[in-house]
């Protein structure tokens, strides 16, 4: 019988130094599901090839199975941040299974095969980690191994248990206290944790061959949760009086043989000080992992903001709820009302209504001395669930499948999630709000397994490590292999000009001016020749005026005026003729070229102009906000201007092939197309650029080059100019083109930070 | 006889695409003058240690002797550059002479030692150089070689000789008619300088024991321009008709020994095809160099834009003024005029004053017909001058010696030269606009022989050069050195935060707020705390509060809507008491730690606050707009309310050695002192900085320690904080600190960039 410290919680917690504390935590998800082909069988293919296949992959892992696919969080402060790296991770996983693969949304899994042994062990490089499967197969058998969950692990804020810790005088060790109260929270989560399996059990029927002989005859809420699920034999028994005695009886059990090691207990919370069951000796406990999570079949990534801010909520309940006076005896008790709950149909009012309603109402009433931010639809929600046990998850399940089969209910919600994850390659879920080449960035981050930490998400700032390793990254590829002044100079188009006009390079001829007097006195410099005037630091085209014939001295003040409304300094330049081209060079290797043509569209001899722009708006790389690779084509007043000069209405029907444009600038961002023309560009070109990109110090550059004819040598007399060199050239553009092959240059950022890559 | 090829550049000048290049054109000068002690007598001294002593040192070099400093421009695209560096360069030279020396502001010297063997040949390193001059010695005798002037070199813009290239037929080789051109300038500015020798000759009488038998009776125009000065001796004629008979001659002569090299040819305009005589064979002439330019004493700088600006024009009319027929005759014609007017009395009327007046009329009509944008000021001028010779530089100066002496009158104008060089030493002349620190750094840059080239002015963008070695500077600080992304690290006070906290150092706990309604949440976490509310990215201090004791509920929420209003995302931290110290971190080393301390005066017992005020304000360390490196103490509305808070008013008499703050925060820009206290500071928050820079992975770093006390290890606990790293700190307040010792961290930079330096 295990008696342990008292506190009086109660009074504790609505200490005035502690609330401010209560919803600080860390979380972090493990969350396994199987792979299924396109109709929801089991796959037969290995680990994808994409996923860097480091048995210590940060993100995503093999659990039991060689198909069984453990997506793995990083810690987070918030649960929002969770669900992101969750979102994220997945869509990973997804694309880089391929297009004939997705993940089976239940805990059970689908059809297995008549012979165990056709379910393929993790191929993993590690012996031992194999032979551990090896030998778990042999004891629980491998259909039990082909159950899947979410472990939710759960880490009280630091500066909450400090204020506990301060609040009381009964425990005088920090470390003893810390692991106190976490072992409270366990003992009542055991206790009580038939009230979440209530709630959130969902795996009520087996599909084919799950199990060997004996079938469960009728649904239940959680076979999983049930003794019927994955557990222990009866003679592994541990008490959570107290660290000690948990750890003596773990090791006793191993030293018996009943255990092979220690991670072999499996219990519905595993006590946590570290990574390894001795870090409880070192450390005490740092958190707790709760295991007894079935996969929840209605959310994609297994398991619900709902759920977590419930098991949040629950667990500062449990520290506030008194206890039983014996700490085996009362958790024993809760693996007994468990199996009752989790063994209970479906669709059947659960035997203890009275005591969850009652608990709900003490939650609320926790809530509401603690000053919470809880939302009331989650109590309305439970007592919704507690009232119509056809609303809980299992209830939800069972009634859908009773339509057709849980199977085919699982196959068609893995289809939607398949779905949802090809539907816009280009994003990366849970970060959707961060620029696109960001989230592409992130995307092959994580799938080379490198930790994504972001540091600033605003500002797009990255911290990528890969073992010890680290690099920062914004905005997709500022990074430390660019020094600074070369960025500084990129930022300065005269001195950009200058640098490359000294290196030999041509450059448009120009004069920058500080006053319009000055400017003005200039005329006859440019008067008959091509040139644009424009403002010194703004970028996005503000302000410029292009004169390709030269101008008249009334036209040349307007755009002066112009130019000095946007800069307190501006460029009158000479105009290059010829076709613009964005070369992206890294490292000194030009990685891909992008010509930008303006938004038009091409006739088909029946549509108007109007409908062949809202057919080419339908491509899903087109949408606004560059939110996409692509921008929507604008029907708006310049577009029409631009028709109207070329002698055309939006009603206009071209003909066929014929093509229109809409406008004069070939912005991506104004609806202009992008086309990949890396290999059809020849290598004197690509080689002024690399040397341009040298001379300016950079290794990471976007920089654009006015070509009069690609067929010309480059080393015929102005045969090119460069324009700009950007220093933080957009990526998206290049890896999503309109036209032509992308180029994945996130991927190249990657291995450029981290040349280790090549070696793995 | 030479005859020449006759263009009719008349008509060429006025066509419509040669006008707008007119005024285009590339210039620099080199000035010698000689070293003097403050009493006016040569120096005894060695070159200055402090500037480097390169034998080709790119802007103060020895001449003939070690006590003729010879400063030298860099080419420049206007005349105002070119006189921006002159004054640059010049500063430096004062202030690395030290205070016991000056330059005379003389062509002819002061009183020579009777031998001429003490004068000292300079102590250069190459012995070619001191061989050939001991030859020169040899030859002309010491006392001629200290004669100086100012050299002007001159080239037409390219555009401007290839517009009148393309504007005549005859020539149809471009680098031949370039030739062309600046033979034809050449031999009418051989043929007409007797002009420039009367407005702008300056070198009337000579001093004791510079002739060595003979002596002028009288005062002329200009010793140093007549037969008088220094010349060749009359064997050496040479031919402008053509380059090959330019070249030929020359070549004759020195075969034949009548001179030594090529260079010993002294013609008032020396043609030039590069560093070499024999670049004129490859290239043809480049540029001219104008020799007969007197050194113009009432201009510290030796010459005056009026008369750079002359030359300009000058040229441009001799191209246009047609030129006699036989070309040797014509400069043999111009030596004898010259001549004429360099013996002429200072206040007598020219022989030629018809003729000038003339020519006055003439060029004024070039600038009219030419529509050159030339002051009328200038005419205004000349014709003075030629009305009234004692306006005249001859004449001024020789009017100014009658009072005294012409030695006195020299000693006096290099005392004011020398006061000017010495009274803000914290800037550099000719580059005032710039930002203090970029002046320092180009004043060491230039002391250390370094190029300096601007790339962008009002950008403080910097391109520095020391033989092949190219750095780019931009504020100063901004380098090649630093990576990109760690600028961009500390430009985000967040992930600088996160960054430091995750490698151990202790910042200030915070948190970041995206909405008001957020930041109102949280008022528990900060209630009863010290705290600061702040917006994420501004720098200047705006819409930061301060509560040091904790505040009330409506107190933060003011707080907070006052920092939202200069940012979308505000931070509200913990606020560390204690000292701040800015810790200047240079390539893992702390080179500086400045102590600042608000605005404030020190009692005497007599004075009134706002006398304080004023007297501290004297020093010309003080002044507004950055200009200086502190700035004004203000008496305005907050220092009031400041005094008001402490029960004084402005006229309030402090006690002896009271201190009365006049402001809360102690930023130089608001009147605070800076305080070197690099030596106090113990070696273990050196550490601390260095390990803190280097954790954000930076090079050039100023890093804000917060200290509780500076004898507490700084291994306690909460024994400092880091506030804040700088990617661009300022330097100066470090260099001209209010109280303690000067840290030159400007020179630290540049031996930084080029460790070569080092091995000089």
């Amino acid at each position: 019988m295990g008696v342990t410290v008292k506190m009086d919680f109660k009074k504790i917690l609505v200490n005035d130094r502690v609330k401010p504390y209560l919803l600080k935590a860390r979380y972090g998800v493990e969350k396994e599901s199987k792979r299924v082909n396109l109709s929801g069988d089991l796959a037969k293919t290995d680990h994808p090839k994409s996923i860097s296949p480091r048995d210590d992959h940060p993100y995503i892992q093999r659990d039991f199975s060689e198909l069984q696919m453990e997506i793995i969080t990083p810690v987070t402060d918030t649960l929002e941040e969770l669900l992101d790296y969750l979102a994220a991770i997945h869509d990973v996983a997804y694309r880089s299974m391929g297009e004939n693969e997705m993940l089976w949304p239940l805990s059970m899994p689908p059809g297995l095969p008549e012979k165990e042994e056709n379910i393929v062990i993790a191929k993993l490089k590690s012996v031992e980690d194999v032979r551990y499967r090896q030998y778990l197969s042999d004891s629980y058998g491998r259909r039990k191994q082909m159950l899947c969950g979410v472990h939710f692990n759960f880490e009280f804020g630091d500066e909450f248990i400090r204020a506990l810790f301060n609040a009381q005088s009964k425990i005088k060790d920090y470390r003893h206290f810390k692991t106190e109260i976490y072992l409270k929270a366990t003992r009542n989560y055991l206790h009580y944790r038939w009230l979440f399996t209530y709630f959130y059990g969902a795996s009520p029927s087996s599909e084919k061959n799950f199990f060997e002989k004996d079938t469960l005859n009728e649904a239940v809420r959680s076979i999983r949760s049930s003794k019927f699920g994955y557990t222990n034999s009866d003679d592994v028994q541990v008490s959570y009086s107290s660290i000690q005695n948990y750890l003596s009886a773990l090791s006793s059990m191993v030293k018996k043989g009943i255990l092979s090691k220690e991670k072999e207990f499996y219990s519905p919370v595993r006590l946590r000080g570290g990574q390894h069951v001795s870090d409880l000796v070192d450390y005490g406990i740092r958190y707790i992992e709760l295991r007894n999570i079935d996969l929840n079949p209605f959310e994609k990534y297994g398991i619900s903001y709902e759920q977590a801010e419930f098991l949040h909520l629950f667990l500062i309940y449990l520290l506030w709820k008194d206890e039983g006076e014996d700490c085996d005896e009362w958790v024993k008790m809760g693996d007994y009302y468990n199996d009752v709950v989790a063994l209970e149909h479906p669709l059947e009012h659960t035997k203890f209504e009275k005591d969850a309603e009652n608990m709900i109402n003490e939650m609320e009433h926790v809530v509401e001395i603690l000053d919470l931010p809880i939302s009331d639809r989650l109590f309305v929600h439970l007592r919704e669930m507690l009232l119509d046990p056809s609303k809980t998850l299992a209830g939800r399940l069972y009634k859908e499948s009773e339509k057709s089969s849980q199977s085919e209910v699982a196959t068609s919600i893995a289809k939607e999630n398949y779905k949802k994850s090809w539907d816009k390659p280009y994003q990366l879920a849970g970060f959707t709000d961060m620029e696109l080449s960001t989230q592409i960035l992130m995307f092959d981050a994580i799938q080379q397994g490198i930790q994504v930490e972001i540091l600033d998400r605003q500002d797009q700032f990255l911290k990528l490590k890969l073992k010890d390793h680290v690099e920062y990254v914004k905005n997709g590829n500022m990074t430390s292999k660019d020094n600074y002044v070369s960025t500084l100079i990129m930022e300065n188009k005269t001195v950009t000009k200058k640098i490359l006009h000294q290196h030999g390079f041509r450059v448009p001829k120009g004069e920058e001016f500080q006053t319009i007097e000055q400017a003005l006195r200039s005329y006859d410099l440019f008067s008959t020749k091509s040139f644009v005037v424009k403002p010194k630091t703004t970028n996005y085209g503000l302000g410029i005026s292009i004169f390709k014939e030269g101008a008249n001295e009334e036209d040349y003040h307007k755009a002066i005026t112009l130019a000095f409304k946007e800069d307190s300094s501006i460029l009158i330049e000479e105009f290059i003729t010829g076709t613009e081209y964005r070369f992206f060079v890294l490292n000194d290797q030009v990685y891909a070229v992008l010509l930008r043509v303006p938004a038009n569209v091409k006739g088909d001899g029946t549509h108007t102009i109007e409908e062949l722009v809202i057919e080419k708006n339908r491509d899903p790389l087109r949408g606004s906000d560059h939110r996409t690779p692509l921008e929507s084509i604008q029907l708006g007043e310049l577009e029409n201007l631009m028709l109207k000069g070329q002698g055309y209405q939006v009603d206009y029907i071209p003909k066929k092939d014929e093509i229109i444009f809409l406008r004069e600038n070939s912005n991506i961002s104004t609806g202009g197309d992008s086309i990949d023309v890396t290999d059809q560009i020849p290598d004197d070109y690509k080689q002024i650029a690399v040397d341009a990109v040298a001379a300016l110090g950079v290794k990471i550059c976007g920089i654009d080059l006015i070509i009069e004819d690609r067929e010309v040598p480059a080393a015929n007399k102005n045969a090119y100019g460069i324009i700009e060199a950007n220093f933080n050239p957009s990526m998206y553009m290049h890896i999503y083109p309109y036209q032509g092959e992308s180029r994945r240059l996130t991927m190249h950022i990657i291995h450029y930070l981290f040349p280790e890559l090549y070696k793995n």
